[in-house]
């Protein structure tokens, strides 16, 4: 089959690679449908975390049809459509249990070296059980519909662990660091969970304009000092919850002095460089840090509820749509921001 | 009125300094009968912190009798034995109505440049409806029972609040770093909220002696990799909660490995040096970070209910006692390890 596979700094490539088959009686066998380039490969396609290795598969968002089952698979048949989170779990184990698939004993993440990726035509999907999340077959000639279903695999279920993490509730008073796709999927997450004020801080027209489209109240496109202060001003003393979608420094320091003390941050952008934080803000104002890699699993159904309803649609953050084989120019594209993420249709 | 007066690292000295006054209608005087020397004041004696300038006031811990109050005082009346946590706060604004008193917007602290300390005969108390905490006359005639009321001024509350940010309930599972005082509080409070199991780390041999008292069911003595290897082992995989107690980096990524996925670390530790820590791996295991400066203020009412009906009693962390005079002894004493925590009676 035709896959991606990262080759080095600024360089992924769609590559004839072994068809995927049943190696353990959970597996299924997944032919891809939809996928996407997420913001977090963009670290180690530019360069910034060496994490990935030449030779490594990519691409951890994606939906698809049931091609095969192991003989040990329960509640997923061929034929059904279905989509996974960006971490594979065995569902059982106590952490499954507890709604944190995320750290699964079993579990593990889509590409790299020993798993198939998404950017590419098929997965075995390990723990099939586990993992995959059935998609109603009324959905299937709904090609919008399948659109909104696919930002539940990461970048959706990522924005609703940030609100979660910061304890979104009805009435809160949000601030959303970062207008990246995740950022604007913060916004949409704290607006279902029933935030009275929303204040996103971003820089770019098309995203603010979304961000806006997905509840906004009010926007700040000034960085660093300024951006708090602002935010400060506004809200008289900072925000009760805000959810940091960047994983930089300067975004960790401006989500922890745009706290209202005894706040809570909500982060989920994968630390890079924000290691050395301001602890001492966090202590003085009692703030809670929480959040981390969100369990996607655990939040897919009632995320897929709501958009089976036609009360929750994270789509239009995939603002560009092309073909396996364009891949590369859609990583490209995500790189020089011409894109705010890019879906891949099979 | 004779006080402590801090000169410069390892240079604390009891002096004359004016009688404090009322100055506001709000403000009471009180005549000390009780202080504490703490851990944390050993961050300015030691030249750690150069947060304290030289002819500042010292002392946060104290208790005593009420000698006379501003005109719009109304709960405190001239003879009451009342305690004060370590902040002082007005009562009436959004922060203290919520429970975090140490973010009044009028609040402040002991001590310093502008205000008595609790290590001095008498201090003006701002606020003192908002601040101060009456003690029953009942116990008057029980000076162990003062004792034990003693330690809710800090030491206690401050062990309570880790046990309550790191989420500690009944039947939890819950490791504690550090064996100074506050890390005996924080056995105390794990014990007393339902703790199942609580291990303590640490290194000395009186001090784990009180936390069995207290009711650490396991000690662990080891340091770095090797202690968290064992708690990691002894829990198959982490405590839900780990109380960190004591502020530097090493103790914080001991906390941090030493949680398990989705639990909690409750830091009472003032930050230093810990400002860099392993963000990373709080993010992978969706660890949360909760704590701060403990709202003594907002603790001290339900702590002193079961101090008094004798159900919790933190004063064998005092293992000395002195008088006003000999406060720089005292500090050098816990500057040298030779005492846990200092009392001082007037």
């Amino acid at each position: 089959m035709r896959a991606t596979v990262f080759h080095g700094t600024g360089d992924v490539r769609v590559e004839n690679v072994p068809d995927p088959v049943i190696k353990q009686p959970t597996d299924a066998i997944v032919r891809i449908t939809h996928a996407c380039i997420c913001g977090s490969d963009l670290w180690f396609y530019r360069g910034v975390a060496e994490t990935w290795q030449p030779g490594w598969r990519t691409g951890h968002e994606w939906m698809g049809i049931v091609e095969e089952i192991g003989t040990e698979v329960k509640t997923i048949k061929r034929g059904d459509r279905v989509l996974a989170p960006f971490a594979y779990s065995d569902g059982r184990c106590e952490f499954c249990a507890k709604g944190l698939q995320t750290s699964c004993v079993q579990g593990g993440f889509w590409g790299g070296e020993e798993n198939d990726g998404g950017q590419g035509e098929a997965v075995r999907a390990p723990f099939a059980d586990g993992t995959l999340v059935r998609v109603p077959e009324a959905a299937e000639n709904d090609a919008r519909l399948l659109d909104a279903i696919l930002p539940l695999t990461d970048v959706m279920a990522t924005g609703h662990h940030a609100a979660v993490s910061g304890g979104v509730r009805q009435g809160s008073i949000v601030a959303v660091v970062g207008d990246g796709a995740v950022g604007l999927c913060a916004v949409l997450a704290a607006k279902r969970l029933g935030a009275e004020r929303i204040i996103m801080l971003g820089h770019h027209d098309a995203r603010l304009k979304i961000a806006k489209d997905f509840g906004a109240t009010d926007l700040v496109t000034s960085r660093g000092e300024e951006a708090i202060a602002k935010v400060v001003e506004m809200t008289k003393g900072g925000a009760g919850s805000v959810l940091e979608c960047v994983g930089s420094k300067a975004a960790m320091d401006t989500a922890i002095n745009s706290t209202r003390p005894g706040g809570a941050i909500g982060y989920v952008g994968v630390p890079h460089g924000s290691e050395a934080f301001e602890l001492q803000t966090l202590f003085r104002n009692n703030l809670t840090l929480r959040g981390g890699v969100a369990p996607a699993r655990a939040y897919i159904p009632e995320l897929l509820a709501d958009t089976l309803a036609g009360k929750l649609d994270a789509s239009p953050v995939l603002d560009q749509t092309i073909g396996l084989d364009d891949v590369p120019a859609g990583y490209a594209a995500m790189d020089k921001r011409e894109a705010i993420k890019v879906m891949v249709r099979l």
